[in-house]
């Protein structure tokens, strides 16, 4: 596809000098209307209306605006809102209290979002509220009659035909009615409704921004990911494995109730300068090198390792991964190994040395010879660019629309907008997951520039206080409006330090607390099976597939397949563990057990979880209960549990059962 | 002055359905640069750059900001600022701490002055860094030195021709060098000043908004006010007195520490409909009806009534005021008497009712028949806020300063920021005082419109918990920013219940707290008389003299002038009072002791004060200090204090002394 330019995020001018006029406080004279309603503080709006907020398809879209209008008279307003491509529509704001007004959407559709305010003065309820008030008091009215009956009027000339048809009759007889009844008859309920539907919308002011809301589908914020190496997953030793292997698999993931099978990059690897075993400068004849150093002369960006397979192979896998309830997820990440065929095709996308040889990626002193980075800003940027949105439209070709990105922080946040802004406007199912372990703004940055999830600290969160609140921060502070947490357990480049020294119990603990305090997350192959081996000292799995062919047990005795299998059956069985901002902590006094909740917005569907932090002893606590004398039914055991009183006990001991899964069966009081 | 058409907020079109298109996110590719860099969250920054922040002339504006770029290398930023009318200066940006970095500008002068952000790519310094590790690692840096030099080279190009002298020489020297030293040159410091001071701005990032701050005199956020009506200030009954009279009241007023006279309306008064004594409807002849209802044959608002003397006297009052060292404060009131000039000569500026008759003020179903309001919607309305304008720079060429605003949440919105903005661009000295007693953010909004200095809730807050929770609003609050309080201990139209029931401890408990909270008070006079007599059952004054010629006796026994004299001057001898967001609340187990702390921002003023907010009571308690064994002088005293350790022992009788004005001497240690 090259159907068009891309739009950048560019500053207009290079060399221009002059810095920006304040905003316009004053528009000239010739203007007709003096707009004496401000419209301000509206929620949700996200840097004065710099990125979109987030929310699910399903859900009611609540806008919130505080609307002030000098002296007594009644004001008016609309939401106006339109889904991408369709057009505006508007419901009415009511308020809520101290000038504060709420009006709500529901959002039906995928896709972005628009909406803005329009408030206006109105006359005629203003006029009613005063009449009936003088009425009240005895005074005379026979001034302010004439003065309805010409709001009447000019609400009949700009009336939809409709109710201009309903307004004519209306004023015909009030005109013909005895003075003394006038009043009343101007005061009905049935002229209200029409009038407030149809009244002039007198000195309308209009928020000066459409904000956006960026609707995705549920998958977007929750679903359970199984990252596996398309490598590992066959039998043979020292070799390969294909697609084949890989759909063999299939059955055992889904049965464990994951929901996304994500394979990191399954491109042909670069020969110059290959990674060896053990991450090795070298590699020796036959090792298959790092899949993140992508290319070679069998293809780029949109070929297919040969050893795995076609790409037929590849669709075939996809397809059998829907027959399994299981959609696909690829990694994108944009580095290149030196004979990756763009860098002999188009040299003028990369950068290179004063000797005339290209420049790797490097953090000095830190080098990555098997990589060179594309030059986002290159001359031929536009082409680059281009290419690159396409790479991914190629794959939404091959049926996959979940995009986990390497490294997002490396490359520019005015790319990931426009290339993701891009492509949902072809594929609004599209989802893309942030791998940025970095600083917080800068994570924060790549979700407000559209990433759907992103990669978080989860995995060095381990105390109770770390827990609560980092937790706290995702599910209850801004970033709630755009930030979507993905809470990885493992990855193939951390093995956390927590899960080294935790035993069998570690696993357990880490799976119960990703996958309940985060709507996403995921696992990467090896975490079923407790895998804990690390390079002494460091976070990295020792002799990583990332650089070898590998070979698993996928039944080594030790797994933790039915705790999994359990944990996402209890996900998929509660509509509560799909949000994220309805977490709320639970007091318990004992240090090493967290207890949380979650209730749907309904109240139909409650949950909390215990869980012992600690891998190596047991504990027991008193959970706090914000309702008296509850049943709960466990999912690891299947037995009922009953709360006396608001107080919960639990003994949680971790080599039998670290963690509490309760669905709330019957409250006797709140 | 009629220079020119005002200039109006105004939306385009009233009739345009289109409502606004979202922010852009995507500029065409022509621009020429790809701006990598994020600018967020810049503090101060008031709703987008909507309405600019206050400042005190001699303060620094802090300014803090995110900068994000993605990848590794260095960035550097400036604040770019100006007064107004003077050139764009810059200082430098410094990071202080995940992402966030400060730049400080002394405000030197008086007006309104513009800030926006530039951030850059910083390549000397990132190149600089990644030599100096590789260095450090012992690796080869030969391409790297030939990379230095271009951006040498690129710096002489761009710099300024002092710089650019410095760099030539170095770089000849540098290429002139041994290889082995070469690199130890490029990396001094002194090449490294230079070059961050005229290295190349590369992929520069503009904030797309020049933010505003106002930039007051003093005197907008700290001075002491005396309200007084003119014609009460004479010695005959039944008769105005003059401006005379006034000035001989002058001495005791500034004997006193006052800063401000505010005197109510001093022009003509309406005849038709005038209110009588004790606001009735029907004023007996010889009453001389309410200073509010504005205009008769005489004259209107730029006229003086002919009772006070005439505008040469008005004069010879504003010139002795100001040698006493007090300023005059105005009212400006826009509503007009039936027979003020302007309805004869400026009909279309008012509202007629279906009979011919002019539309009266009115709030149904309460009835204002001696004042009509202006149409500020009205066809002539360019002529009408143009005279309103020049009536308030008529004032100022009479020397007056200082407007305090009747009711200015009954006028829109847009008039005042309009209005206020013409008027401080042709005398940034001039304060406006919002007389809003209004819902809350109504008042915030006059406040963010322009106005210095706002009427408050203070009046009515009069327990512990309503006077922490409020001043901790008002102090610690967004409004901080903008919202600059006023504490009117009483006004001519409040007389609060706990004034009427406190006896004359509770108006000095009340003076205290205005003038230490706030660093702009009030009291209307009467107050320092402890006159309670009001109305049963309401807040007003009985026999106001809003509505009679009244005599009073200035020295009649139980005034409170000593204590207001000894507050006055406590207020000038402690520059921490100047300020209110360096207000802190200290712990008192006593509910009825309200204690609390103002230090100067350079720490060498510190202020405690401590009330008993109970007048009919002693109460003790043991104030909570920040320091130990501290000395305080007393004012109200004289007497030396001493605290032991932390605790500060008081007993405050309020028969005797209900507070404790503190000022610190001595602290052993902090």
């Amino acid at each position: 596809m090259d159907d068009g330019v891309p739009l950048l995020t560019l500053v207009p001018e290079h060399g221009s000098p002059r810095p920006p006029e304040p905003v316009a406080r004053h528009a000239p004279v010739g203007s007709r209307i003096l707009s004496r309603i401000l419209i301000e503080d509206v929620y949700p709006e996200l840097d004065g209306g710099r990125y979109p907020v987030k929310r699910i398809v399903g859900e009611v879209l609540e806008v919130w605006v505080d609307l002030l209008r000098d002296g007594h008279d009644e004001i008016a307003a609309v939401l106006k809102y339109a889904a991408d491509g369709e057009a505006w529509r508007e419901t009415r704001f009511r308020h809520h209290d101290n000038d504060r007004w709420v009006a709500r959407v529901p959002l039906d559709r995928i896709g972005r979002w628009r909406y803005t305010i329009e408030a206006w003065h109105d006359r005629f309820e203003t006029w009613r509220r005063d009449v009936a008030a003088k009425l009240e008091a005895g005074q005379s009215v026979a001034l302010e009659l004439i003065e309805g009956r010409a709001l009447i009027e000019a609400a009949i000339i700009v009336a939809a035909p409709a109710d201009a048809a309903l307004l004519q009759p209306l004023l015909t007889n009030i005109t013909a009615a005895e003075p003394a009844r006038r009043a009343r008859m101007m005061l009905s309920n049935r002229l209200r409704a029409v009038m407030a539907r149809s009244g002039e919308r007198g000195d309308i002011s209009r928020y000066p921004r459409a904000l956006e809301v960026v609707v995705d589908r549920p998958e977007a914020r929750f679903s359970a990911w199984y990252e596996m190496f398309a490598r590992s997953q066959g039998r043979v030793p020292g070799k390969s494995a294909t697609f084949r292997d890989c759909i063999a698999r299939l059955p055992e993931i889904a049965a464990m109730g994951f929901d996304v099978v994500y394979l990191p990059p399954i491109h042909p690897i670069g020969r110059v300068n290959r990674k060896g075993a053990d991450n090795s400068t070298t590699a020796k004849p036959g090792e298959p090198g790092s899949p993140y150093a992508i290319g070679a002369m069998e293809g780029g960006h949109r070929a297919v390792h040969p050893e795995l397979g076609t790409l037929d192979d590849f669709s075939r896998f996809v397809a059998a991964a829907a027959g399994h309830g299981l959609e696909v997820a690829l990694d994108f990440a944009i580095q290149c190994a030196p004979d990756h065929p763009w860098v002999r095709e188009h040299p003028n996308w990369f950068r290179f040395r004063p000797d005339g040889s290209i420049r790797h990626a490097e953090n000095p002193p830190k080098k990555y010879e098997d990589i060179v980075n594309v030059d986002f800003e290159c001359a031929d940027r536009v082409a680059l660019w281009n290419e690159l949105r396409d790479t991914v439209l190629f794959w939404i070709g091959q049926g996959v629309r979940i995009f986990r990105v390497d490294n997002p922080h490396t490359k520019p946040l005015p790319f990931w907008e426009w290339l993701i802004g891009e492509v949902k406007t072809r594929c609004p199912e599209a989802v893309f997951l942030s791998e940025a372990f970095t600083r917080p703004k800068m994570m924060r940055s790549l979700a407000k520039a559209g990433f759907s999830q992103s990669y978080t600290y989860f995995t060095w969160r381990n105390t109770k206080a770390e827990l609560t609140d980092y937790l706290t921060e995702l599910s209850q502070g801004w970033g709630k409006e755009y930030f979507r947490p993905n809470f990885f357990a493992n990855t193939p480049d951390i093995l956390p330090f927590y899960l080294q020294q935790s035993g069998r119990a570690g696993f357990r603990i880490r799976l119960v607390l990703a996958g309940t305090l985060s709507p996403a997350y995921g696992i990467y192959n090896g975490f079923e099976l407790c895998e804990n081996v690390a390079v002494p000292g460091r976070e990295e799995y020792l002799h990583s597939e990332k650089y070898e062919y590998k070979v698993w047990d996928w039944d080594r005795p030790g797994h933790i397949k039915d705790d999994i299998t359990i944990l996402n059956r209890f996900r998929r069985d509660n509509p509560a563990l799909a949000e994220l901002s309805n977490l709320r902590f639970l007091v318990c006094a004992d240090p090493n057990i967290l207890a949380y909740m979650k209730a749907s917005a309904d109240g139909a569907n409650t949950v909390i979880v215990v869980v012992n932090l600690d891998p190596h002893c047991s504990h027991r606590g008193t959970v706090m209960l914000p309702f008296a004398d509850a049943d709960f039914e466990e999912a690891f055991s299947g037995r009922t549990l009953k709360a006396r009183g608001r107080a919960l006990r639990v003994t949680l001991d971790p080599a039998r059962q670290p963690a509490l899964l309760l669905r709330l069966k019957h409250v006797a009081a709140r």
